[in-house]
């Protein structure tokens, strides 16, 4: 509801599958040393210089992962472009390279695809990330965007989420539970818009966790204060599915339990606001929201010191042993284990359901 | 029309997103020494140790790229897999790692993502190849697998499209068009059987063909041949698309134009066959049918004492300057230019259309 209609539409089926990927991908210039050759042949060509080479993968699909309603097209290949990032992040690293594969159905114009492609190139760009390869093609119903990611890394750097030790500060980055707050924003004005076409929707005063919804970013500012405050990392992953969820997988690859404190969640005051329009609790929000892209990370207790001068980092709670579970400690002092009702891609999606 | 419908079903939800990554991948043993850490973390780690890698990605819609009226779950795996193995022979290297993502609709049973995967790790077994990582999602219609392959090779090993010289051999591995013509038989048997369900599909002697189409093989025994046999190439690439489309790119990328014999195409007896039964030219199979997954290459001349002895490559024209274009020389001598009317995945299926 919130896309230009005024513009012109060419059909795609007009430039062919190699005239379409010659149109998308003709002006790219490689910025990454380690690209060695982009688009073009059978397989791009990457010279890792003796790093390891981190890949990780990401499908989105229409309906599932995305609304074109009120989702721009332009924002959601940003989007998806930074969901990759964001797992690049995850390992400690920095992303270098992805491939870009998109199917469409005959309802997308060559101007939705260039709206979709400006996006990812928008990202790609503020992160000196490389689009070497790609495959566009079409689809009977609806919009596919699977990215790939690559990134180039020491091997001494890796970070795993099966690296926490028992007794680690648990730390996360940013605020969280905005993006769903964002995300029930954008569902209220879309059901304000069925029922009346005329209205204007209502997004004032939302900007941030509108932001956070439509066109995150991936914490990659985090892995460079991290590095340059010497911190010494034991665990990390990003925070896609929730907090909550987040922190079981860390917490059963690493073979502990672990205390979270509801009182050290990190909240945007915007998020807080919007959970009580809904009458919510923000708690959840940040604990199962999801789509934050924040940074959750373990680190030893001797690196207090380091971290509590970054403003961008909340220590939320610690590692304890496995048999005393994963708990969440809420502001009245009562323990409890902490629920995990992270977004899953498999059900129907719970966000349009909610 | 050719499944087990007599299999019991078991919904994915039942599982969940991590529940099901788990109950696919669980039993995956990494075999290349390369593939460092696979499915579990945010990414997977792989060690180039000082190889250059290679990347390609494909992505297969269905209803555009395969219909399972036909197309086993097993075999589309094991073809979606081989498809992007090609692409590393395409290079002149062989893949190593995957990653594989799956989106399906709720009319996809467990059952059926274990046979697509089935399929997938049987490829990988033949391979050598380690699936390191993926996304299982849901989508609101059909079946799409994306999957992305790596490749590790010596740089001075690196094949490109862009590297053919005038006058050089243009050569083809195995036989072309018989995927086209298994394609046709299996057409015909789904009209015949939406006409008449009780009908029995008549698929006996074709069954060279009908592999071909539903489980095609990578050529990475002819990367091996050529390597032991020390020839020379100047340009490669896969032939997906079609001989003619094929040979143009390797043309329009290395400034040149080429002369291809009509009578040197490498054509199965099983192929011809199958032309006469539909009334159509086999020389039509092998320039425009595609997914044969044979690798075209260029040689200089002075190569042609090695190739001659080696059984599964024809030679099938030469290279020329730019300006004398790219041509069909008929079997009755006449020199045309070549139409390439190779399968384009943008537009409507051209295979079920004809």
């Amino acid at each position: 509801m919130f896309e230009d209609r005024t513009k012109p539409r060419t059909e795609i089926k007009d430039l062919g599958e190699f005239g379409l990927i010659d149109h998308l991908t003709g002006d790219i210039e490689l910025v990454q040393e380690s690209s060695k050759y982009g688009v073009g042949d059978d397989a791009a060509v990457i010279d890792p210089k003796g790093k390891k080479v981190l890949i990780s993968t990401d499908m989105l699909m229409e309906g599932i992962h995305f609304d074109l309603t009120y989702a721009p097209l332009k924002h959601l290949g940003y989007k998806a472009a930074i969901v990759n990032f964001s797992d690049m992040a995850a390992m400690n690293a920095l992303p270098t390279q992805i491939t870009v594969s998109i199917a469409l159905s005959n309802r997308f114009s060559l101007e939705a695809v260039e709206e979709l492609y400006k996006g990812l190139k928008l990202a790609c760009k503020a992160y000196n990330v490389d689009i070497v390869g790609g495959d566009t093609t079409s689809s009977k119903s609806g919009l596919a965007i699977s990215i790939t990611v690559l990134g180039l890394i020491d091997e001494k750097d890796i970070v795993y989420r099966n690296g926490a030790k028992e007794g680690d500060l648990i730390c996360v980055s940013g605020d969280l539970g905005a993006a769903y707050a964002g995300l029930l924003i954008l569902e209220r004005e879309k059901s304000a818009f069925v029922a009346n076409p005329d209205m204007k929707p209502q997004l004032e005063d939302n900007d941030y966790i509108l932001e956070r919804q439509l066109k995150p970013e991936a914490r990659v500012d985090i892995v460079k204060i991290l590095k340059d405050s010497n911190i010494k990392l034991h665990a990390m992953m990003d925070v896609s599915d929730g907090l909550a969820s987040e922190v079981k997988h860390i917490c059963k690859q690493s073979k502990l339990g672990a205390a979270i404190y509801e009182d050290k969640l990190p909240i945007d005051q915007k998020t807080w606001d919007a959970a009580r329009v809904f009458n919510m609790d923000p708690t959840m929000f940040a604990l199962n929201g999801g789509e934050d892209y924040e940074l959750l990370f373990t680190v030893p207790q001797s690196e207090f010191e380091k971290l509590k001068n970054i403003p961008e980092v909340s220590i939320i709670g610690y590692t304890t042993d496995m048999e005393s579970g994963i708990n969440l400690i809420t502001k009245n002092n009562v323990s409890a284990p902490l629920e995990a009702q992270g977004w899953d891609g498999l059900k129907t999606n719970k966000k349009t359901e909610e």
